[in-house]
């Protein structure tokens, strides 16, 4: 059996991302990747499935023994990505599905090269406004900063392999799955096929 | 408007090509490239269509000025590539398929390389054997000659960027249509993607 695929998201908050991942996790060929964190549970969040909930200790052992794919430090916490879970599911056969900020993928990026690298954008950044207004869920406030952070973390789109748009949400996910697929029958990522097709000749 | 892609297939005699890439040309996107031969043209045929027939001298012309991406002698005759009309295809922003046998790819890889090679290949060699005797069209000898070329062919499918198994037909086309999306969307594909994004920021 051909190992699963890593594949590495990250797309400023309001693309839909979420929506689209949604989808194509409905394929039990995907595994959502789960962080770690060292922060405390908050109220409804289950271990092992919103977060792996690490001590500090525990957390910075991983750290130490290069048991961490990625980790970064944010208002005294640590968030991160085992490693082994990861390299477990790929041995399995599952394609990963890791949702990362930016700075997270390039660190997964000289760990992983052969991981595949997805930028989820908004078809532009005034749309993107124009949906956070609509949605109403935000004050005009937010909104600008989400806006600003949008328009930072989009100049870093050429950092990732692939860029899918999501103007029309229905071909955003098919465009996500194209992605899969063409990374799937890959030469490098069917190292037996010729045997394959060979046997019994 | 993003530059069309170049995709070059390659295949064995009986795994479908023809299907495939029938079913892929229905879309405008696609732009099929005629070879050029030196040869007659055969009761039936049309210029511009089947080939464009060129005479000797305008053919060695043509190479001569290196307007030839790829080309081989063959009983006699030339048969080749112009490289302008797949030039002037893919900045109107087509997808050219150039339809080719193993030789002939390896010469446009070292003269594109930003092509894309797609190997299509039989589940296995014993399959490709059932169906041609199963089509009964041709005779013991020249389906066991056919099953032979095919395997030594597809000992080159490593030189490819993916190989397409066309085991069922729909995902055979549902694969390649899935490569030359992926190859759309990459980034290296979308260079204006940033500006368009964030214009009117």
């Amino acid at each position: 059996m051909d190992k699963g695929i890593l594949i590495v998201v990250s797309a400023p908050s309001g693309c839909g991302k979420g929506t689209i991942l949604g989808e194509v996790l409905k394929d039990e060929k995907f595994y959502y990747s789960v962080s770690a964190t060292t922060r405390s549970p908050r109220p409804g969040e289950t271990d092992g499935v919103n977060y792996h909930f690490l001590g500090k200790e525990q957390f910075e052992e991983l750290i130490s023994k290069d048991g961490m794919l990625e980790y970064a430090s944010y208002c005294g916490n640590y968030y991160g990505t085992p490693r082994d879970k990861v390299l477990e599911k790929i041995n399995e056969g599952k394609n990963v599905i890791l949702e990362i900020e930016v700075q997270g993928a390039m660190q997964i990026k000289k760990k992983c090269p052969e991981a595949v690298f997805v930028f989820i954008a908004p078809p532009s950044v005034s749309e993107l406004r124009n949906r956070l207004v609509n949605r109403g869920t935000e004050t005009a406030e937010v909104i600008e900063q989400r806006v600003s952070e949008a328009a930072q973390e989009i100049q870093h789109a050429y950092e990732y392999d692939y860029v899918v748009v999501n103007d029309d949400l229905q071909q955003a996910i098919s465009d996500f799955k194209a992605v899969v697929r063409a990374e799937e029958i890959k030469t490098v990522n069917q190292k037996n096929i010729i045997d394959e097709v060979l046997k019994n000749a």
